[in-house]
């Protein structure tokens, strides 16, 4: 029995998110019929973010066990070929014995794009929030010094959201402009569900001057979903990188689980 | 009678090409339908380049004459408005009596677009050609020197052009590389029908060791499109930018047309 790790991109523009659901097209889904069709068996992969309908990954990584002894860039260049042109397998390595994508991963990075400009770009419309009037990036970074550190994120997760513990810690959370690219960077030990688009489309009121950068620091402490901004939309998320800290799945040495669920 | 310059960007994918055909979606016949429904009016808009199917341009420009009083940033947002996503006017502006965007244009730029990796990107999978091995960029800057200047392209012109002459001056013809991304730029008085492309394929025929890059002298003296490398897929070029010398269209003075046709 072996251990991989497969890091994947795809376009989430046409795929109901990454887990599967019955009747759907979902990046999960796609991975395990492709899987299935290679090695004549169906096998459970798990992928470390469960991304929503229409989020982007750059580099999502998921798991799995299997009899399978096809060497690794070979596995990866069928996938490729039975998946279709909007998801791609970047790479497929040996991980240790027991290697979970998503229980031993201690951090993630988020990326939200807006294109903030008077005029849409045709190129853009499927990757960015376009938000015509300009920004005020220095009201979103004073708004996001408030939601850097070790926090209860209640107030910035979706309804629906099943983590047991709704305290993360967010590492580092910047607002960047470039040209007419207004990015919003989050790296954190876990993001619970929908909080990298309610931070986002949070930061987003404040930089249109509809909510003060003050009342965020009141908004987190208050644990009320109704008190933070609307939930950006999802074209303009992208999952950037899992960070698995000193546990590196690329090794062959199995080291135990980290029992942190992100 | 007010002459006016349109600045617009497409994504060439759902479109085939900028000239009107009966019964397809055409860039051109996109913006004459929007036009027709604000001013009541059908007219002709006049591209400075017919590009083909599947072509994108980041920056095409198109001239009109209309009885049509509405100011200039309104008529841009009314034509954005019922244009479909993929085709964005950037600009509307007054241009001088008699401006001709395809027949005053001295130059235009364009640009192909090369992801250069052992792996696919479902992001640039609609924005550029996908060629796994690395090119040798030294030996297609050794055949774009042979480009360079003026020149009768008929080597590098497809069967159904309709230029009256095949000399034009090439004045830039860069291949650069950033990351996973080559970039082959072109700069010319104008350009041939395919030549574009045809530049681009025989520059990749170079840069993949198919082609010595001292055989680009000879096939462009040749004057036989059967001896350059292949056409290029459409959906790696960008029509870049238009040039209009001293001409500036953005000015009032009516100035004469120019004669040169690209």
């Amino acid at each position: 029995m072996r251990t991989l790790r497969i890091t994947l991109a795809y376009d989430g523009a046409d795929f109901h998110g990454w887990q599967i659901q019955p009747g759907l097209r979902t990046a999960q889904g796609e991975l395990e019929d492709a899987f299935a069709r290679i090695v004549g068996e169906r096998v459970r992969i798990t992928g470390s973010s469960r991304t929503d309908a229409g989020v982007h990954a750059l580099a999502q990584t998921a798991s799995l066990s299997t009899e399978c002894a096809l060497p690794c860039p070979r596995l990866r260049a069928a996938l490729d070929a039975l998946t279709g042109d909007d998801l791609v397998p970047i790479e497929v390595v040996e991980a240790p014995a027991g290697f979970d994508a998503r229980r031993w991963a201690d951090g993630k990075t988020y990326e939200y794009r807006i294109r903030n400009a008077p005029t849409a770009s045709p190129f853009e419309r499927r990757y960015s929030w376009h938000l015509r009037d300009p920004l005020r990036l220095d009201a979103m970074r004073a708004a996001a010094r408030s939601l850097a550190g070790e926090h209860d994120f209640s107030s910035f997760r979706a309804a629906g959201c099943d983590a047991r513990s709704p305290i993360r810690v967010m590492r580092r959370l910047e607002v960047h402009r470039e040209a007419d690219t207004v990015r919003i960077v989050m790296e954190a030990s876990g993001f619970l569900q929908g909080m990298a688009r309610i931070i986002s489309g949070t930061l987003v009121d404040v930089g249109r001057g509809r909510m003060d950068p003050d009342r965020v620091r009141g908004i987190l402490d208050a644990r009320d979903r109704r008190l933070a901004g609307r939930t950006a939309p999802p074209h303009g998320l992208f999952l950037v990188a899992v960070h698995y800290g000193e546990t590196r799945p690329t090794c062959r040495d199995p080291e135990p689980p980290r029992t942190e669920r992100t």
